[in-house]
């Protein structure tokens, strides 16, 4: 069992891939193809299980994160509206990677024309409810003109639309997350019938999760959370307990018998700020004992705040606690948390993200 | 002018000092020692300027912060409960460095007695209502308790008492912050009425830079933000918006004129998911533009919500801004924002954080 310290992260690759074999087989069976987004692991370390599915290209969230893949992919989407201010990192890559970019507005592309060295694909970012990013699907005018564009451009081939449908983020279980998909779906079909003949790129973890037929116009799936899930997920109903593949691990530094809490080395900057409501009450993470940590079923407690490096947990029997024990919790958010710890450890073996 | 492509946070080393010595200025004529806490820039570079405003002891919140900051200084307090699975970390330290370390259990001194190499002081961490670590002030067979270990300790010399007025950061305005800070001193005062002959040391942001008269028996001040400080801090009165040293300039990405929203590329793994709240809305940050960055007064918009990467800005006049435009932002929170950062720039010099 691996010596901690201090707050420490782990991974579990057995459930990983069986998360991972359980999309694929799906997006197998539905002729869907598969572009997991890796901004939730940010290693090419955990990469090279995906290679061993047969997966073939990837999803990444900036420049960055396309560069330090590119080393291992060949096939990557930037599923972001591109930076133009990135154009040279950009550059760097286009030669040895096939390129997906993102663009959800027209004054981009004659920037993109002119600056890029090679042909990339472009997909228009489609908005249907999130109101984050995107050209609201029925825009045809603004749709029209970007393909227009693309059309007549030496570096930019216009392949399809994507779409992310993060209100299943707000969903309170299983059906409301199959609800909030039906109506984004719909949209889509609005846009299929127009455009019948390009790419319908989708994918949240919660309704890749769940959905279990997929119309045959969407073309590809790209969720991302789904290879560790979290407590986030599971408290909307994507996944199961045990699905759930990353483990914070904390010494408890102090104990308190009055208020039945202790107080554990493992703050925001370790867990990030993201919250579920526990009853009325904020859960920062579920706690367990540290025997047989990906077993073990009973909760101990559960994180009632944070602040910088402290975490209080509020547990069931404080007296079975000392200073110098360890809890485990399962965090809410695993993407921060992967990317405020910046490694990891799988089987006692450290591994770092980019 | 610095030349940004993506998100990048600025810390302007005139403001910061200037907050400093305002500080010190303040602490000095009340006759109590500035022990400032370093986690809000975590910087040996920053660490200097505090040297030359003659400051000769810190505050740091974990013992990897302590070894960090040992290169530079040789008097730490370590401001969280000790944390005994480090102690051989603390060890490699107490040689070259006079270590504090606060206690708010009894257990844990037999364990620190055994097993310290050298001498270091002890102080008892004092809850007067935050809740979160610490004895309550008036548990004084507790206290009793650790300071009479400490009187037989060969390696436990006990100092005094340490306590963190967290509760101000809940106040609303400057009255607030000082009534909570009173109620804070009220309790302090009984517990010197007690044990008058032990130090005192307390020292969020907020008091310290309101209050102006100390009690005789405050014997030391810890606050940290206090170098930066950041839009939390103006929003509960702290601070002037002019007194805040950082800011994070940020590339947009997309223009939605219908929505009267930008798009940034910068979001959570840069500015952590604090907010405040702006009428009835979350925000994340005060948004300007780049010119005359640190004397621009005029707020052109605020961030509205944050996801992994992207943060979405509502603006005054959409119309006004293109692809590739930079925004600036004072974030809410300077302490997590350096955290996430990992690095910052000084007039166009980079400085890692550690």
């Amino acid at each position: 069992m691996l010596e901690v310290k201090r707050p420490t992260l782990l991974l579990n690759k057995d459930i990983s891939v069986r998360n991972l074999k359980h999309i694929k087989k799906k997006a197998d069976l539905q002729n869907v193809s598969l572009r997991p987004h890796f901004k939730t692991h940010q290693s090419t370390h955990v990469g090279k299980w995906y290679k061993e599915e047969g997966i073939e290209k990837i999803t990444v969230s900036s420049v960055t994160m396309a560069k330090y893949f590119s080393q291992d992919w060949n096939n990557i989407m930037i599923a972001f509206p591109i930076n133009i201010l990135e154009i040279e990192t950009l550059n760097s890559i286009t030669n040895r990677c096939k390129i997906s970019l993102l663009v959800d507005n027209f004054s981009v592309l004659d920037y993109l024309d002119k600056n890029l060295l090679k042909r990339v694909n472009i997909y228009i970012k489609i908005d249907v409810g999130y109101k984050r990013a995107g050209i609201v699907y029925d825009k045809f005018s603004d749709i029209d003109e970007i393909i227009n564009f693309c059309s007549k451009s030496k570096y930019l081939s216009f392949k399809g639309f994507v779409s992310h449908f993060g209100n299943t983020y707000n969903s309170n279980g299983k059906k409301e997350i199959i609800n909030t998909y039906k109506k984004s779906i719909e949209k889509l079909k609005v846009l299929n019938d127009i455009y019948p003949n390009y790419e319908i790129s989708v994918g949240d973890t919660p309704s890749s999760s769940l959905v279990d037929n997929f119309p045959e116009f969407i073309s590809e799936l790209r969720p991302g959370n789904f290879i560790f899930y979290d407590l986030f997920q599971y408290s909307i109903g994507s996944c199961n307990i045990n699905d759930i593949a990353v483990r914070m691990v904390c010494p408890i530094v102090s104990v308190y018998r009055d208020r039945g809490e202790v107080l554990i080395y493992g703050g925001s900057v370790h867990f990030s700020k993201d919250f579920i409501k526990n009853k009325k009450n904020k859960c920062f993470g579920y706690a367990y004992i540290y025997d047989h940590i990906w077993k073990e079923k009973k909760r101990v407690g559960y994180i009632k705040s944070l602040s910088q490096e402290h975490g209080i947990i509020s547990v069931d029997s404080v007296e079975k606690y000392s200073i110098g024990d360890l809890l485990v919790i399962i965090p809410i958010h695993s993407c921060l948390t992967v990317d405020k710890m910046g490694s990891f450890f799988i089987n006692e073996k450290k591994v770092l993200i980019m």
